[in-house]
């Protein structure tokens, strides 16, 4: 469990308010839900769903007697909420949400693991405009946050397209969702792991060749890939051994990897999405087709870091102004003068501590201020109060009024 | 459990928004932390809290055989944190957060009540300018939804005052204790019922005519409201009848109420908080004052509501401009327009469904976007674009950088 002591807050509510912004640019709408949903969500997908329910979520009983379940993934409930008003809705939706999700980690049973994470969806739309628009805006998320696109690439496969190649090859459609899971491994396995699995999924290994020869050969020019070099996107590769683990996808899938130096793609998954078909089916509404895609904070956080692209003001406080009291005697009349100079739309906070007046003058230097006032029993009585600006030493002496116009 | 569509998150997003800018404006600090918590957080202030963890929270086993719960409230939190880095924070601490708490409601068994809070804590001062700040602070919250001071009051107690009553008409700490819950209640209960559970706690009930008189007799002018009225803040009272439900408060207590047409206190309460002092004592740390309050988001909005005080611009998508390609053969073009378009700091959408022109224009204009522009084969192949105000009808006609600039 995490918790988020101030300066890590912050960087948090950079992360959020990032997200939020460059959706909201793409005229995507905001919609939220309970953290609870009911199980059976998660399991009304088919048995290995099941498993997957009782292994890797956090799953008990209320009072009610009902199995709840602390989401793992947004993309249930969203479906479960567009079948809810399916008639009401006027599709195609543009909506996104920043879910914080529990997961328990397979190598450390019993660890909860929280994170939170944008999800975008485009849902009522078929249309392979639909497809670029969300990668565009995975990849104006990345942008947004000051990383160039040397820095990322996007990888891009067909669940479809694959489908088409294994059953041409003679897979069966068994044989297509174990290679597809596997595949989804892939990069976390040894080479000779990933050629023992396969050749179980083959059983008699003829055809083992074959596919690791088809996954390899990535030179297809897809109509996603050219609509995004239309749009100027052009860190975009088409990756036929990508996978992505839920079952549900149907068509695109997608996911964004940070580039080394060198500029190969690392292990580090920043996003991953995908169409899906029939999720509000299971909800026994018509069949609604949607594209969206999840991207989580630590992973992005963790770059921002490596590649100092945390602004400089978001490790300072925000407060703008400090008014520090010369003695406690003083503390009721900064509370006044505080609200006074908080109509100039300004952070103003008054220092009650009892430290030296010098001591306080760092520490809101430190912190980021831009102003500081001290009030002593001269201030007071005279009414005239002396502004600093802590980052060029400049003053200001006058009146609250003129002090205001100085602020304004 | 509640689902957030839409047009219900962009109220709850404008709450948590105008909440974080208030806090903000006084220097309070955000801080955060996860909704689950061992839940020996709770029942360490005592019996009766293991009780309260028992019957009003959800709690259940992980697999780690832990007792865990979702957190009920923020105070036991942020204690908790404080008392973890009480070495390296230097105080006071102004902090606050926008949790989501649960509760089960007591009438209806079974039923999980989420809901979000503003919580404000000034820690380490017991200075009175500290009770006098946080009240401010929650005065100004109300006054920044729009609300005037004369469409609520905030009500003050002391419980270090009552006590001290209390002690001199002869009542014990059991009796206090007893009595203190007994009037939390008060509000929610008959005359005839407060009498009788009244009884039940002085024995011979011949007291019980002074508590009541005494209660009712709210004439006092403490410090705190006295400073107040200093900062100009004048709907405040004093009312000894105000208890408070948790047993950790310690002096200042304070709740706010709506007021009626005729300027009568109504049963809602807005926001309580109160100053307490040896939270961090739990942790094996020294004692450190705090005074905090929390607000909660259901009672708000409905105000907000009744009053009609929800700003018209959060009833509408936020959407500035909508592209609207004639068919479907221009949506990748209206992509691409719709990318340098954002470069204006504009929310940009295009219209990928597949309904009729001006049934695409009222819908644009219904949801409040200010700007569109129809695509069409003849605007694609002469590069010039019409840009419709759709609040005054004014038309722009224009290559893109010249609608730019118009945009800018």
């Amino acid at each position: 469990m995490r918790d988020f002591y101030p300066e890590d807050a912050r960087i948090q509510q950079y992360i959020f308010e990032t997200w939020a912004r460059t959706a909201e640019s793409f005229g995507f709408e905001r919609y939220d839900a309970s953290i609870l949903e009911p199980s059976a969500l998660y399991k009304a997908k088919g048995a290995e769903n099941e498993e997957m329910v009782n292994e890797q979520t956090y799953t008990f009983t209320d009072r009610g007697d009902r199995e709840v379940t602390l989401r793992p993934e947004m993309t249930p409930t969203i479906a479960r909420m567009v079948a809810a008003k399916q008639r009401e809705l006027s599709l195609p939706l543009r909506w996104y949400s920043i879910p914080n999700l529990f997961r328990y980690e397979r190598q450390q049973k019993g660890r909860l693991r929280e994170h939170w994470q944008l999800n975008c969806d485009i849902f009522g739309s078929d249309h392979i405009t639909s497809d670029i628009e969300i990668i565009a805006l995975a990849n104006q998320t990345l942008i947004n946050f000051g990383l160039s696109s040397d820095q990322f690439v996007i990888s891009i496969n067909d669940r479809a397209l694959m489908e088409r190649m294994y059953k041409a090859i003679g897979l069966n459609q068994n044989q297509i969702i174990d290679l597809t899971r596997l595949n989804d491994r892939r990069n976390k396995i040894s080479f000779t792991d990933y050629k023992t699995q396969l050749n179980k999924i083959t059983n008699d290994g003829t055809l083992d060749e074959e596919i690791i020869l088809l996954l390899d050969k990535s030179d297809e020019q897809t109509d996603v890939i050219i609509g995004l070099e239309e749009l100027g996107i052009t860190n975009v590769t088409f990756d036929k051994s990508l996978a992505r683990g839920f079952d549900y996808y149907t068509g695109t899938i997608f996911e964004a990897f940070a580039l080394d130096d060198e500029g190969k793609p690392t292990g580090r998954s920043l996003l991953g999405g995908g169409r899906y078909d029939d999720l509000t089916k299971l909800f026994n509404q018509e069949s609604v087709s949607g594209i969206g895609f999840g991207m989580g904070d630590v992973t992005l956080k963790d770059l921002l870091v490596e590649k100092d692209l945390i602004p400089k003001s978001v490790k300072q406080t925000g407060t703008d102004l400090i008014i520090i009291p010369m003695s406690a005697e003083q503390n009721l009349e900064a509370q006044k003068i505080a609200l006074e100079l908080r109509t100039c739309q300004l952070s103003v906070m008054t220092d009650l501590s009892t430290r030296k007046v010098a001591k306080k003058f760092n520490d809101a230097t430190k912190n980021g201020a831009k102003y500081a006032i001290v009030l002593g029993k001269s201030e007071i009585e005279t009414g005239k109060l002396t502004l600093k600006n802590l980052h060029n030493d400049d003053e200001t002496t006058g009146y609250i009024e003129q002090i205001k116009l100085k602020l304004k």
